[in-house]
């Protein structure tokens, strides 16, 4: 029986991956459930129930066959796909995101960066140029981008946002603290609040001591 | 009755904390819970339970009072503490996180940054220095330090965090990929895994289609 994943499955889904790929590269090619819930500090069961919400792929007794479960997360991830991206933002934040993301392996390309100030159109970061966001319309037009990723301040990013979903982009890598779901609940979005994640480390280390 | 916070509940307090940051600087005093759950887009009753875990505080039939709210989460976020922290790497998202991160509001001061590079040292990032890792000893000894936040390869993670442990440092904001709890299962940390982000916004957009 297929369970519905939770958010907290979806975001577990690529640790998975990446642990897996580990496994990979070591040459490994099966790994008991008790080894891999130890190396991944979830116990076998929370594995078992995460991985049967899309079907189950262990088999008892013998555990998990690693290439093909790594390949069945890679399937269900969707990083066979190439989705096209846009950055918005040649900040500090954005160039890190362009120079240190390996896109190809998780689904993406990197097709266009773009930036408001006058003086960064024209720099290339990673082999793309930087281009005024005033040829963002056309861009789009000709290329057909179907993602963003926002590395643009939140006052900003209310207006491109809704530009950007006329210009046909479908889905958002958001970096902003602007809230697009609120506004757009239908619209995949995934957001990375960097100053919350420095919140709940700041609760982590209260509660610690 | 106090429920414990799972960590889904401490994940969202750092988004209610912005959202009544925001409600008071539009010098709102007051907010039913149903409008507070509007704007959340989480319901009523989620937010009474997420409260709950601290002890609750809306009052019936009143809803919520903006500053009081306010402060309460931060408290117990912690963010009145300034934890001493240090960046482990000044790439580019070193650079980012210490250009673009308003430590002193989110309970931390940056105190130091570290590179391996010789030719990054001595750089100036924000008003600190860059100072080569081979300072780290003698800095963490006169400065104590209590956190750290590691923006350097995996490959070369496993050895610093067991020297900054040694030198004193308590949890770790941590960027690179090392997987710090399999190994220290009982010092803070609070992982941001970029590369997990995206494939997971891979999967959204998958499912969406």
């Amino acid at each position: 029986m297929k369970n519905t994943p939770s958010p907290a499955v979806i975001n577990r889904l690529p640790r998975y991956y990446r642990f897996l790929s580990d496994l990979k590269e070591q040459g490994l090619t099966r790994i008991s459930s008790k080894e891999l819930s130890t190396r991944m500090s979830l116990t076998a069961s929370q594995i078992r129930q995460d991985l049967n919400c899309f079907g189950g792929f262990g088999q008892q007794g013998y555990g998990y066959n690693i290439p093909e479960l790594h390949s069945e997360i890679a399937k269900i991830l969707g990083i066979e796909n190439s989705y096209k991206a846009i950055l918005l933002g040649a900040g500090n934040l954005g160039r890190a995101i362009a120079t240190q993301i390996n896109f190809e392996k998780r689904g993406f390309s990197l097709i266009g960066i773009f930036d408001a100030k006058e003086s960064v159109a024209g720099q290339m970061i990673t082999g793309i140029p930087v281009r005024h966001i005033t040829g963002l319309d056309e861009f789009c037009r000709i290329n057909k981008p179907d993602t963003a990723i926002l590395c643009i301040p939140k006052s900003e990013a209310a207006s491109v946002v809704q530009q950007l979903i006329n210009f046909g982009i479908k889905g958002f890598w958001n970096f902003s603290h602007y809230d697009i779901a609120s506004k757009y609940p239908d619209v995949p979005v995934e957001n990375v609040h960097l100053s919350d994640s420095l919140m709940t480390f700041c609760y982590k280390m209260t509660e610690f001591e």
